[in-house]
């Protein structure tokens, strides 16, 4: 019998079902089929599982997708010209691929690229949950000794922190405030460790996530915002409680919620740094006089790009980022339904899916 | 008889009178002692003229204040250690001295220094609008033969402009649209030339603000947003009839207007750097989902720092900066309220009072 | 009569000969087969002429090669994902394309990609000096209406020069010294111009190629060393002559002699910036602890990069790169050694030679 | 009795001399006399005493000189605007002071500036070897609870470290390689970790420096050059050993010798930085091709400047610097011959002469 791709497709607002697709084939020599492990859930995932899209995506009719971008595997079969892997080693997938040849990609910026191949991105471009998945070669990253095929599924998401650590250009010395403490915001907190930040506050409204953030941010202060108070009143509190001086040098924005917005801008030292990797409503009311006043820099955040995944995986490997701490929970490759759920409620902080059994 | 330093104090809003006070004397040994001769009125003066005050500043009580910012005059007499201007010598002034010793200060930023002298702040800082005026040698810029003291004036707003595009870091070969079309928007366009940018836009939704910036912006084209129109279909129309095709490299935002920040996010290109100079209201109406997924740098921007005067006044003295072509008319030392109306009414772009006459 | 693609060929020092090959074929979808209308006759084409090779590359036993990295052409015949181009489409060709997978090509600089293809290398990537050459759509740079396809082939050496600027960061407003007027320090000297130097000094032991310079380095100076004085003594008549006060903020070096290079550290003021274009010995002497004490920034150059053809391009588009000017001479296609004489002999500028005719 | 200001003068190579002169006195409203603690020996010193200068410096017939610029004390008195500092503050001392008034000082490069008053310069600035200093306010550093006024004197070389890891951008992730293993590269070292290099490899000829450096930069590589095979050899060699793959992103220069200076270009790969702080002879045998051919970016070093201070003192306050590991040696003030005689000799790393007793 044939091999078939046991795939998870999303037909619609809370339609997944599990159906089989054609394996993926070596096109390019440089092509590598992967054979996934692990999938992990997302809160992007949940946003298709409940709405069928997110932002200006959704599932078209008669188009079903397979979701799924955060994922590690074990190499099954290599391209011609592949050098660097061979069947059998355990990979952490980069889950987009660009075209390799415009402005963007020849300046290091393929994350821009306007045709970059996205892992669950409608119509066509599928996503990991499933048994067989191909990538470029250069998109597999080989997991060191150390680190599980569990781990290497963290990879993702720390990418998105270091590439916005990178963006807002994380200084050693530097005081760092992280609004937001999910996934995201508490791998921006140790990676802003990693880059040698001096002080690090991590902010939610949630008390059992900052009580959390304690244990995975060495030494981090924490901050929980009077939901009554004003932007610049916290803000203000922030600055006291936590001995900022002027303020702080960076803001890590992860959660996208309009009060942290304004309050990062006024929690900044002037000629501070603000990168916004959170996102929630796409208009939002913004001191935009302070913000120039303060002579800011601000930086939008799209993903993650050149480099970022290799240095992601080096910090895990380092014992930098100690990624093991997040995934709460593991579940068969059919509760995927199960995974999303918990995710919707909040339960734990990653969920991990494993693969296809033979 | 004494010297005597006539001022013009403003004691509250349209209240202005012209005093005598004491001539400032040489303290520190790098002190300059400057007999002015032209004062510029910005918009800024105007509101203080019509308001008594501007954001967050305002004349206290028994607190009168001497206005003006942008000034040239000519040297009177110079402290012991002074080593590079003699009197006699016609200089541009850059109004503002910081305290030289703050992180701000010492990392090249002075303009975000917390304790900077700057002209025109209340309570205890006068501004230009006097016979006598005292900086320290380093904030008087020498005007070369062929730069007279009326253009000498202008290298202050050009110094905003150009302190923008550094921020900004216009480079040779890129896209450039401006917001706005006043002095400083003007200033900008040509700073965007003079900075190599292939193609600039101005925009404005007054059509002789634009008639005139296509002299004074060399090949600039113009656009004029439809005020019914969202700020997305005017980016569109903008890109579209100026072939940006994929959005502007850069945006300068030189209006302060909500619509014009909003259309400058839509119009730039993914990964395209944005710097607000003009001023507006204090919380506007912001598309930060845009601004973060083209992962766009944006910059707020504070009057002028390291180097900008000086290469302001370079750029004049080269020929790239045709700011004589701004002034449009010239009035005596006491007529500073009839100044400030013409530029109230908006007549005219720079009007220059003259300095106290023997 | 099938086409054949006749090509000058090298077999060793003094052996070229004219030959039949195999026309290239569309094997990648963004493939592009061009016909070459003229290509450049470079320094470098000398030197494996006269001795077979270059540095470390020269032509192998029985492995002849074709010469050309300087060229222009029209579209012959484009792969099926081709979207920009058509045949009949006037292109520059940027010569050299690198692997687009690895490190280096991702983070931006793609020249320093170590499987990089580029033209005129041994043992198997041959030259421009043919009828048909193949390259991938990204490398061929659409010729605007204003600029020939004479014109077109210069844009190769004035991507160097480009590429030297960026490397360098040239600013408005600084002034800079080139040392060495040929062809790329001229370049050298205009985009440097381009880039907004308020001063430019060329720099070359020829008072001929000086007298050249001025014209086509718009308002330049001009400085001949004394070969018989210390580079100090050199690099000190310099700032002297030519008022940099305390040094040039940037040397670009373009003529790879060890004089040259000790004088540009000399010539620099402390905190500047030297980028090393020019090749000679490989090992010289060289003033270290004046470059460390002066807290200098060197780079190092390597051919062009990310954006330099399609800056280059536009500058000469624009008007900014007058190089038409160094177009001192044009053979035929069968006349190459001529023109390898021409240029080793020192005989006027650039020399172009013809493609194949029908 | 008046108090007097006993202080260790070198009226030239082997002759100190112990005398009193005048205390200093606040003069400037920031001044600050701090009672010196400790003054630690470095290099340079014993080129002082041994030569009676140092490169184009020496003693001048009739100008005595003292000696000392790395120093830590105690604030003695301040001036009447000193608000940061009190009487009894533990501070560690930045030994050099600029004009802050020149170009150099305002775009926050202040080690540049040309009017620098920097301790034990000939003929006036005299060094820290003595009871009284006086420096203003912003360059005395307080000390934290955690760090002794004997680690505190470290503040000084480790600022040197700091200075090249910034100027060089050592980044998280890169593999740095040290060459020369003295204090000022121990320091390097340690402070390539602390700005999250992963891997660090330290190069000296002498077996005992590097077993002392594998204790105190954490986890490093280390490498003893063959000083009979040639740089390329012991580049290549170094790559291979320590896994390098193509070569090193960073090398920093800490010996000044010039085979060292050699295998840095050479264990580099391209594209990568290169810091000089080593200092050695004036004119060195440099292969220049390849520094250009792999593109490069290399950094002269002088000092240390805005904010290197601050950053070094707390990274040994968060116990990343162990410079306490430093100190071998401690003696009295009036032992300081003693003191430079063991530098000479190379016993010990660093040694301490303690402050004038009273």
């Amino acid at each position: 019998m044939s091999e078939k791709n046991l795939s998870c497709f999303l037909y619609g607002p809370g339609d997944a079902r599990y159906e089989d697709r054609a394996v993926p084939e070596i096109e390019d020599p440089h092509d590598v089929i992967i054979r996934i492990n692990y999938v992990g859930v997302c809160g992007s995932d949940v946003h298709w599982w409940t709405q069928g899209g997110i932002g200006a995506n959704s599932i078209l009719p008669g188009k079903p997708l397979v979701l799924g971008h955060e994922a590690s595997g074990t190499v099954h079969e290599t391209g011609p010209s592949v050098s660097t892997l061979s069947p059998g080693d355990r990979v952490a997938l980069e889950p987009g691929f660009p075209c390799r040849r415009c402005a963007r990609c020849k300046e290091g910026r393929y994350n821009l690229c306007k045709e970059m191949t996205f892992a669950a991105s409608p119509p066509d471009a599928h996503g990991t949950l499933c048994k067989y998945f191909k990538l470029p070669e250069d998109y597999c990253f080989k997991l060191p000794e150390g680190v599980s095929l569990e781990e290497g599924v963290l990879v993702e998401p720390a990418s998105v922190a270091v590439h916005m650590a990178r963006l807002v250009d994380v200084r050693v010395g530097q005081s760092v405030v992280v609004f937001g403490s999910g996934t995201v915001g508490l791998l921006c907190g140790a990676v802003a460790r990693a880059f040698g930040a001096s002080k690090v506050v991590m902010v939610d409204i949630l008390e059992r996530k900052l009580d959390f953030a304690k244990g995975f941010v060495k030494g981090c202060g924490t901050f929980i915002p009077d939901t009554k108070a004003s932007a610049e009143e916290n803000a203000a509190r922030l600055i006291k409680e936590h001995d900022l001086e002027d303020g702080a040098d960076v803001v890590m924005e992860a959660s996208g919620a309009e009060p942290s917005v304004q309050a990062g801008i006024h929690v900044l030292r002037v000629g501070g740094s603000y990168v916004q990797g959170g996102l929630g409503r796409n208009m939002i009311n913004f001191p935009i006089v302070v913000m120039s006043e303060k002579e800011l820099t601000m930086k939008g955040c799209f993903r993650y790009s050149s480099g970022d995944f290799k240095l992601a995986l080096s910090l895990i490997a380092e014992g930098k980022l100690p990624v093991k701490e997040l995934i709460t929970k593991k579940v068969e490759f059919w509760q995927a339904v199960e995974a999303w759920e918990m995710t919707r409620k909040g339960e734990g902080i990653k969920t991990l899916i494993g693969g296809v059994q033979d």
